[in-house]
């Protein structure tokens, strides 16, 4: 079986962790045989924006249709504002697929450790994944500038929320709660001080819990909830949260779980209707690019999720396992507090794979 | 001098910190001499709401303009949703009394500690200051549901970002960066996926930055914020944002110095055309209250931070003082890490107050 894999590096160290990324995704198929990957590399990234204008070509979106999944690497570059990139590029991807849902896994790997000084090695001590809305919401887009230039220029960000786009995350987050062994889903909204959409919000979620009777339920207002990631990790499991909140909150949870280098993302089309795409959460690091230290992690776990969205879960377990070995064995990039650069780290990784 | 300070308690612990806080504030003036405070209570509450319907008189916000400063408590309760509590009490004091600013100073208090493993008790690791938007933004109210009832509902939460409404936050930021010794005020945005307003808070900052060559200004997005304050928090001192983001913030903060019950805030009118609200960051806590354990600290810390706006500079520092030689000395609620309640901590700090 052969995967047609779109690969979109984009800027700074999205170009070496994607880079690390296709060489351990080669070295598993190599090794486990069974399934290949092919890669196409679409060079849609700042640098060519300053060069030509545009990011995807005018189809890029329908180019993009005919792969089984899609990998990304990081966008946003200081020369370009980043309204611009990102809504040249990954925004348009995860609506135009119907990714309504990312979904952001934080654990504590292996030889790895949480800035908390609670928090120890144990795996139950946080293990949480958090169900991102990722169609609507704060990320809509909606809103404008009225008297731009004047001394009384006025701007709306408009957040919309739908019924359809509710129920869908909301039925998602309840069957990631069921697949897991603690049954438990906190709901995070701020419908205190918001008190439209967020109250449509609360409302469904509600509702759909009485289809899920088996699956224990909380509510959380946002700001506490950062609050109990920090003093009470362990009580909680699956989270889901809207597209603003939970990005800020999975950029938390990747901290306090030892790194924002290690955490991945997978945005998905349930209905796999169009390919879904897979990339670490950090961003593309100026300050690091180029340098060869990035931790390639994060992109190695999000090259895992893909394999297993694919279909490959052995497989997948399998680069998890070799990841974990890596982290376990000290291999580790300075963020996690180890000196190795990204090359070792993966270079290690694809050692690991190839005793599996 | 006199000062007629409004009371309202609210709802849960709001009622026993204010309590608390009052008696702290009443030793304050006894001892030191020079000033006076004279306490009217306002019964504003969820369960006077339940039994009547309202929280406020209609001519509330009027009665309050005649006071010199305002004490709150808390307001929330389960049997009330949020938003109705929210917007029928603290919302509209805040937008009513022009209390555009919301400052919520973070330290790690003596004899108290960071959760995370890497701070010390230094009080250079963690110092902040948050200046929070308190009048606009998220928290417009504006927006609304349309198909309620049927499948096909859809709502919207509108944030409105006026010219007026930044340039006042980003200026009262400026100036409070500067009153501090670092100079440094770091803007946070999330402008990559908000196109309209929050690029417009991001001009207007880079505008009033030209005032104030002096302060050493940066830029962070809201969710590689959280990954700052948890990695960083050295790098980090006068932080301005909007009214949601510095409300996760700030919550955030509030753990990372050792626990939500000692964060204070203060919504001020830097007109003074109106008087200024002091409250604790914290919520009303429904589980534990009634049961006399909760942390006063936060309670003190806004009273000390009331004492300071009405220029009694002298009593402010006294209060302050009193609080950390309590917490230095071990007398801490169980938040905190020690076995003592409400009426003990309180009766401590009224010691240490006499001794001033
Ligand atoms: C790059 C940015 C638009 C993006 C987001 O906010 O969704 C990133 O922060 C993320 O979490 O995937
Ligand atoms: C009670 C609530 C509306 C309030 C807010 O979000 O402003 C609170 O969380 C705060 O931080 O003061």
């Amino acid at each position: 079986r052969i995967y047609n894999i779109a690969s979109i590096p984009g800027d700074g160290i999205g170009v070496d962790i994607t880079e690390a990324a296709v060489q351990v995704l080669t070295t598993l198929s190599n090794t486990l045989g069974g399934f290949e990957f092919e890669f196409k590399t679409f060079d849609w990234s700042s640098k060519k924006y300053l060069e030509r204008g545009w990011y995807m070509e005018d189809d890029g979106l329908e180019q993009l249709k005919k792969y089984d999944a899609i990998y990304f690497g990081a966008v946003g570059w200081p020369d370009v504002p980043d309204h611009i990139s990102l809504w040249s590029l990954i925004l348009p991807i995860r609506k135009a697929l119907n990714q309504y849902v990312n979904v952001r896994p934080t654990r504590i790997l292996e030889g790895t450790k949480s800035p908390l000084a609670a928090v120890q090695a144990s795996p139950s001590d946080l293990n949480w994944v958090i169900v991102r809305e990722n169609s609507e919401g704060e990320y809509s887009g909606q809103g404008g500038t009225s008297h731009e230039h004047s001394e009384h220029a006025i701007a709306t960000e408009v957040s919309i929320f739908t019924q359809v786009g509710i129920e869908r995350i909301m039925r998602f987050a309840f069957e990631t709660a069921k697949s897991r062994p603690r049954k438990k889903l906190t709901m995070v909204t701020k419908s205190n001080a918001q008190r439209h959409g967020m109250v449509l919000w609360d409302k469904i979620f509600y509702k759909v819990a009485k289809e899920y009777p088996d699956i224990e339920i909380d509510k959380m207002l946002v700001d506490a909830m950062t609050v109990r990631m920090v003093y009470n990790p362990k009580s909680l499991d699956t989270i889901v949260a809207t597209n603003l909140h939970a990005d800020i909150l999975s950029d938390l949870a990747a901290a306090l779980s030892g790194s924002i280098g290690i955490a991945p993302s997978s945005n998905l089309d349930p209905t796999r209707k169009n390919p879904s795409m897979f990339e670490p959460i950090h961003g593309s690091a100026p300050d690091i690019a180029g340098k060869g230290i990035a931790n390639p992690v994060g992109a190695f776990w999000s090259a895992a999720e893909m394999v297993r969205w694919l279909g490959q879960e052995k497989a997948a377990d399998g680069l998890m396992k070799a990841i974990e070995n890596v982290t376990a064995a000290g291999v580790k990039t300075r963020d996690l507090g180890g000196d190795k650069n990204t090359v070792e780290v993966t270079l290690a990784v694809c050692a690991e794979i190839e005793k599996l």
